[in-house]
């Protein structure tokens, strides 16, 4: 086992969660050592996104308590428990993000597989490449799954969103038409001047014809669903036969409602998408041409936008911010 | 053309609906006459089936009205409109289903391509002949993809319906664990005698844990539901990570609901199956093999019970009766 020559301390601060769907608290734990293969990150930022409130909110099934949520993040790899990959990180600033089921990045210590980690480009800030993981990546994988599925055209439904305005980016770069669907006036104007062709807004009445014959028009049939609940309802109706509607988040907090006969009459169907398993799918050498292509697009189509940055301790306060306004840029908590 | 020696009138009786969920109606209409590749079959008998329900209710999105309902018949051929396999048909005992969107078998007389009628064999009288396309193919179809698709153990819920117990005898010769769901503590007794391993009640208030449990120790993996609305729910909640639920009917009357968490977590997805739809995505030459191998197992394992027989006349009162109690035996109606 190789040692960092920096001294680790026992014990640090972490966000921590005692049981499904209850409170954060910030609190002093052990700080753990790596095994073979792992590595200990010093976290610098880490980023609130929808799946981190999913996971507080206690959606997955499998999980142990008490935990430190936070699905990514970076940080600088000061300790590594052995092995050849986590000995190149050593040093490193890197992206990272939590083993299946282990504590997350909303620490100052986390310890992961160094499977988990990515080095930082040099032009891209501690703040940037904290997020470079779960955004950039279910871009990518969205843009990839369109390509390999054959579908014309994309439906997104909560375009104005970090990852939406990615999506923007990505299916211009790559020549996809995209239907954005927002909830507000002023957010159409944002987005058409950020490039979009095609932006609905879900609040007027006029929505589901609109998006109907648009959807028609384009030939879209992979419809990526972020809001769940009637919205996946109505997503599927104006579907065309044989589309595809991928939840990937559930901003509305309802169950999703749908019409069978829109599955059987019309072959249409429903899917998840966590990007996690998603990459679990893939083989080894996609997924690192997969990681070397996000990376290279990181510090223009794949930038998030930062509105605010907070000390971990006020995990209430940016949480509650965050969920005030999803859509104006992303919050950052630092170690 | 060749036309038929014996005379075809040049008006008939037919059941017909007017407008989506209205009210069906016996009255005369206009004897159609076929042209190339199509055949015209004097109609001996037909099924009710939940599909056709579901085209009654007015679930089908792209229906011209009025029209002739019945998914599936058997009756001789009279008339051909030329063509080889058209041709060849004339004069035979067949199986028949109208073309997509056309009238269907609840007529003295079809109009439909020669590609969907099937010879009867000899030993298969037209009753059980009239049967032979929707829960035959059904279940031959649900089969292919259990083994296709490498799901270990099946899950029905409709199972003392005619095509749950077709499943059964069809998993027995083919070995495949199948989970049957009925309602009624009797119905256990009834499938465990016709030779099921494995039937749960869903009355019973243990129900979700032991589908639960059975479902993790066989591996079911593939959930066939007839039901929709909160069953489709519970289907997903206990089903094993990464499982599909196929929704094939929608005896609830209700909508699908799922928590989307069950989707994006444990990669479960949804998707809805017709038997038109499935086999026209097939090879001719699967298309082939699969109707023969249907025609072999038709007189045992894929044979149904028939309860009642009805003239076309009585519709209304032979649909009232199979409503009232879908799973002791099939309805036909005779032309």
């Amino acid at each position: 086992m190789t040692v960092a020559s920096i001294s680790i301390p026992d014990r640090m601060f972490a966000i921590r969660q005692k049981e499904a769907g209850g409170p954060l608290s910030y609190e002093e734990i052990e700080v753990p050592r790596p095994s073979k293969g792992e590595v200990l990150v010093k976290m610098d930022s880490a980023p609130i996104n929808p799946s981190d409130l999913a996971l507080i909110k206690g959606g997955y099934l499998e999980r142990n308590y008490p935990f430190t949520p936070g699905l990514e993040g970076s940080g600088i790899v000061v300790m590594s428990g052995g092995g050849i990959l986590a000995g190149m990180r050593k040093g490193s600033r890197v992206a990272c993000s939590p083993k299946p089921g282990g504590d997350g990045t909303w620490a100052e210590f986390m310890l992961t597989s160094a499977m988990h980690t990515a080095p930082l480009p040099k032009g891209v800030s501690m703040e940037q490449g904290s997020m470079m993981l779960v955004n950039p990546m279910t871009t990518m994988a969205f843009v990839l799954m369109a390509k390999k599925e054959k579908h014309k055209a994309l439906v997104n439904n909560a375009a104005a969103s970090s990852l939406g305005k990615m999506l923007i980016r990505m299916c211009q770069l790559q020549n996809i038409p995209l239907i954005n669907i927002v909830r507000r006036e002023n957010q159409v104007e944002e987005l058409k001047k950020l490039g979009a062709t095609y932006v609905l807004n879900s609040s007027k009445s006029s929505f589901e014809s609109e998006l109907k014959e648009l959807a028609r028009q384009k030939s879209a049939t992979l419809f990526l669903d972020a809001i769940s609940g009637r919205q996946t309802s109505l997503l599927l109706r104006t579907a065309p036969s044989g589309s595809k509607v991928v939840t990937y988040a559930r901003l509305s907090g309802e169950d999703i409602q749908a019409d069978p006969t829109e599955l059987i009459n019309q072959g249409k169907k429903i899917e998840g998408f966590q990007l996690g398993s998603w990459l679990q799918k893939q083989k080894l050498l996609f997924k690192l041409r997969f990681i070397s292509k996000v990376k290279r697009l990181l510090e223009k189509e794949l930038s998030s936008n930062i509105r605010r940055t907070h000390p971990m301790a006020e995990v209430d306060k940016a949480l509650a911010e965050y969920q005030n306004n999803m859509s104006e840029g992303k919050i950052l908590l630092k170690a």
